[in-house]
């Protein structure tokens, strides 16, 4: 039977250095191991022995540790299930891991309820700093975004006073507008989405108009979708039934690809019939045949980005919001008319 | 370790209470530890004390236990960069959510160390189950997995007394083996990965060498590559500059989409030259042209029946291992010979 122990001064003055020291490992193992990190099981035997032979109390000083370092980053993304989110959150990941940060990750799948409560479960929990990929800001998300007293970061959608990671969706629109007009074409369809995602359904979408307006293209007509493969292919799919567009441009490549689907169902050629035009850049658009002429964001730099500007606001350092630039990837699903 | 075993008689049938009483903490306190809540140290170590001597077994009163509910489920993934995890994470979020619960997730991009440690940390959070995605089970998984005073369900790995989801690996493997025999190829080359992952490495490749030997090809080579794009390239590209194989069986849809590449850039056409299969079965195996001949795992229905087995476990009820099923699909990337 266990004799309950009593709490005495003399028990508690172990430092951790001298834990270390006593358990013949390395300091930071030992402060890894109060933060709840990964040690080998002989080691954390070690440690555990050390602790108990000095009546060490760790939670006075693991209190503190805690609550000023986790090491983890909550991550918060609309989907798990695009190309675009998991090269910004593979490259977010690794870059976080180089600092020795673990990120946590909750999927909304799209549903702006789920970021909301998200944003809040985070802050609950013992994270170090929130990273928002979002896709619309409403007044609900700025209103907890700005009551967070933890370090955030907002990447793909513009927001007033919280550092941003946007990509250049204006100018890219507007360059593949453009190039589209150079090559003649005049009945062009927009497959783009809604306006409550400001960056693709506003910007992106306005820059498209913008530059094929310029370039005296008239006869543009929009449809609208969401995300999905499944819903882009039956909007084009009736859209096809009765307009014969010579372009299509999409806005993001998962769109291009549920175009292409439908296009070759309709028995219309890729681009003699119809050019085909995406943005992202992903490796599939290579793998079309024809190749897929596509506008590449550099989302790596996106996702390393975003892992350095937080890091940067949890140490306490000015920050300011960045811009991602794009290339345009050269396939072969344009021709000119 | 909360997973569901048979009650053994001669167990002690200690109860939460006198546990508090022999430990001289309180019953609540007793109920956090169990909880996974947060208790001192040194409480920690006499409750352990006292469960050790008494052979107390936890499960046996879980349900009671689990009074306080925080409604997240840690998820332990090797990549958030490929459509097959993707697939799962996606079908075991929403059948979480239905439930009201958050699956939090922590990405390992295919490092053990990470993902021994993200099994610790969620341990120590306040997570009611942990779902792992498993790449391989070391004798440190064993250990780690079978002390965790949680509920846990382990994908795509076959592990003893754990409640594990796996595909049924050999049964496919076989019959692509078979098929691409039946239709006489000769010098079939198998694109594949590592031991460390049985499943794959192991379990899959051993059903297409039975299929294949089944019917009667004896020229085999096998080529190891890790699960990325650019890898698989690269070993198919010096491959390729020697051999001239007239069909390549690739262990994932992604190393097949790497050999696409690739057999197109040395030149060979598909499947006149040389048949191409999959495993996987994801949207872009259908944009492919020629379409790719793949199998489909039923990821969509392994994630929904990892959500619905933690929530059983959780609930206390007995689970048992499942095995998923798969579909051949008829691409257009294999021919007779």
């Amino acid at each position: 039977m266990m004799k309950r122990i009593k709490e005495d001064d003399r028990m508690t003055k172990i430092t951790m250095k001298e834990i270390a020291e006593f358990a013949g490992v390395g300091k930071s193992t030992v402060s890894r191991y109060f933060n709840g990190g990964y040690v080998k099981e002989e080691t954390r035997l070690r440690i555990e022995a050390v602790c108990r032979e000095y009546h060490y109390q760790p939670n006075s000083v693991a209190k503190t540790l805690k609550a000023r370092h986790s090491y983890q980053i909550g991550v918060i993304t609309p989907s798990i299930d695009s190309r675009t989110s998991a090269r910004v959150l593979t490259a977010l990941d690794e870059q976080l891991r180089l600092s020795g940060y673990t990120p946590l990750l909750i999927n909304t799948n799209h549903n702006e309820i789920r970021e909301l409560s998200s944003l809040e479960s985070f802050s609950r929990m013992n994270v170090e700093g929130i990273i928002l990929l979002a896709t619309q800001i409403t007044p609900e998300h700025e209103r907890i975004l700005h009551k967070l007293r933890l370090p955030v970061i907002v990447l793909a959608q513009e927001m007033a006073n919280v550092v941003t990671i946007t990509l250049n969706d204006y100018e890219a629109g507007r360059e593949v507008g453009q190039r589209i007009g150079q090559t003649h074409h005049q009945a062009v369809c927009l497959l783009g989405v809604s306006e409550t995602d400001k960056a693709v359904g506003i910007t992106r979408k306005q820059g498209i108009l913008d530059g094929l307006q310029e370039t005296g293209v008239s006869s543009i007509d929009f449809l609208e979708t969401d995300f999905s493969f499944e819903t882009s292919r039956q909007v084009v799919r009736e859209y096809l039934k009765t307009h014969r567009p010579d372009c299509l441009i999409c806005a993001t490549d998962n769109l291009a690809m549920a175009a292409f689907k439908e296009l070759h169902s309709a028995g219309l050629r890729i681009p003699q019939d119809v050019s085909l035009v995406g943005f992202g850049g992903y490796d599939v658009s290579e793998v079309l045949t024809p190749a897929l002429t596509t506008v590449r964001f550099d989302y790596e730099l996106e996702g390393r980005t975003a892992a350095e500007l937080i890091l940067e606001l949890i140490a306490g350092n000015p920050v300011e919001s960045v811009k991602i630039g794009y290339t345009m990837i050269e396939g072969e699903s344009v021709i000119e008319r």
